[in-house]
């Protein structure tokens, strides 16, 4: 870590004064870059996914690009159920779908327990081969999908805009869910270590489907499986919660082994300053849609952001992924908007 | 409304005292009763829709058969574009589809406006006969959408999970945008002033995608409109504004004209309790998903949130549309347990 050349993301999640805010955002790597857009145009998802030299070379690319001050390891959080041996298919343009979706006991037993995350190896040799080709350059994250998420995708089988057939299963199923919550919290904590240890600076992991959930259900489908990782993790690195739609649940997560809290664009930041009693590092929350605005508006966003945050313990970045539709030029403002604040 | 055999509802509107907690149900009348598949296979949903001896059918059957204490007359948000000259089309599984989207002044421009809501005749008939037909069973509930949801569909021309081209359209030509907010505003409130003339005894707005906005965003494009509808109805019929995913919104929003406020179940009812610090009705908000539980976790879920918002000023209800896949049985359940709090 001394080696760094920039730090600012690690500082902020330690604490420490930062001399201006960081920046980076959720997707970055991926997307919306042309240059991803003709690896993407050459090779399948999964074929850039565990091809360590394209993922690294995906990974890259907005660094220089787009100028943000960390790499986020290109990958998907699917490679879980993969990893436990579950199939999963990805459309370009439709989704992930699981053909196979978990429904008993029997489907839970027949999952791949131990060692699953071996068969990740070609995410610890993506993280491996990108750090040392940042050289130092900028932080590298690593990530993970949150239990519950994950969770959604094996019973649901694909993207939806409810969740019920996984909310039922919990509801109908407890027990099954929460077996299920485990084994998943189980192989994440080992995969996020390996990542660690293949050269990651810090962790996120993404809930991204948390929202669906009451506070009620939040607290006994989610967060215990969140609170389990990052006291695993925290004696190896930074860990970010990133649990989308739960600004309920902000208190409670600012009073775990959490260095980092990720904020969508649904909580104003001084709200959730409030929330977190200014106690953690918070790191998000522009609203994605905004940054197809014209570039003046999106300054102008950018500004009110970070009046609203402060500029210590905290990370700019967005309320959740960066879209396909955004111009590079878009992305580019966002990143010079925070970069320029208070000069 | 002195006639009115079960007035429960609206005294809870009004802050009066009642014996039991009244309950009613988004979306109750339509998607899941046999007896409305019925009559879905047989004629298509703009006939259902514009046909008031069907549309008073389809309100009337969850009286009787599911026992809410309210009716909501059937009919849909899009009837205004509709009114306002724009096709929309909706096609049975898919949602709906409005080929030629607002982008331009001239669009703007050419929507008609004045006496739109005169075309809409057909939901005022249905309403006067399901007035009729009721006999002062229980109130009578009209709705429509809220003006920001409406640009939603207009803009974006079908339904979506971020209503990013919408966001786009309001973040790049906010003028454009308050324009036709103020348009379809003007259009709503005449039509919910029709609605209480020809016999709705409350009218409830609709914001179901004030979510996907931040609140300073919402505070510019969603709540003054919601405001101006609420203040323009209020000496007519009490006002439920029920913009989804605006927890933020509740303080503002219970200090305005409405007489209640409906409440997603992403807020705890306590919280929603101190949010709108005890002044005003609150509506909601069991989990839709929840409705595929098991029976007995229906009922314990219901008792929760009764505990949570008191018997008092509130009308149980979901917290979103109830599902075209939930069982009738689970939906008597929801409305009894209701009934049978406290007893």
């Amino acid at each position: 870590m001394n080696e760094l050349k920039n730090d600012l993301v690690l500082r902020a999640l330690k604490g420490e004064k930062t001399e201006r805010v960081p920046v980076w955002m959720m997707r970055q790597a991926g997307r919306y870059l042309p240059d991803y857009l003709k690896l993407k145009a050459k090779y399948d998802f999964f074929t850039r996914v565990q091809t360590p030299e394209l993922a690294t070379e995906i990974t890259l690319q907005p660094i220089d690009q787009v100028g943000v001050d960390a790499a986020i390891i290109f990958s998907d959080i699917l490679v879980i159920p993969q990893a436990m041996g579950v199939e999963v298919l990805m459309e370009e343009g439709k989704g992930p779908s699981l053909p196979n979706v978990i429904k008993s006991q029997q489907d839970i037993d027949a999952l791949i327990t131990d060692g699953a995350e071996e068969s990740l190896k070609y995410v610890t040799d993506a993280l491996s081969l990108t750090k040392k080709e940042l050289n130092g350059r900028v932080p590298l994250i690593g990530f993970a999908g949150a239990p519950w998420t994950i969770l959604c995708y094996m019973v649901e089988g694909k993207g939806s805009k409810t969740w019920d057939k996984a909310k039922q299963f919990a509801y109908t199923e407890p027990q099954l869910a929460r077996q299920l919550l485990q084994k998943i919290t189980n192989i994440t904590i080992n995969y996020l270590k390996a990542q660690v240890k293949a050269g990651a600076d810090l962790v996120q992991v993404f809930d991204s489907w948390a929202g669906a959930l009451s506070p009620a259900d939040f607290k006994t489908f989610a967060q215990p499986y969140l609170v389990q990782i990052a006291d695993a993790l925290q004696h190896d690195a930074p860990v970010i919660l990133f649990p989308k739609g739960t600004w309920y649940a902000l208190k409670d997560l600012s009073q775990t082994s959490a260095a980092g809290l990720g904020v969508d664009w649904c909580v104003e930041p001084k709200v959730a300053r409030e929330l977190t009693n200014n106690s953690i590092t918070l790191q998000g929350n522009f609203d994605p849609s905004k940054l197809l605005a014209p570039i003046p508006e999106i300054k102008k966003a950018v500004k009110e952001m970070i009046d609203g945050f402060g500029t210590q313990r905290y990370i700019a970045n967005l309320g959740h992924g960066i879209m396909p539709n955004v111009p590079v030029d878009h992305a580019k403002a966002f990143v010079e908007a925070v970069k320029e604040y208070g000069l």
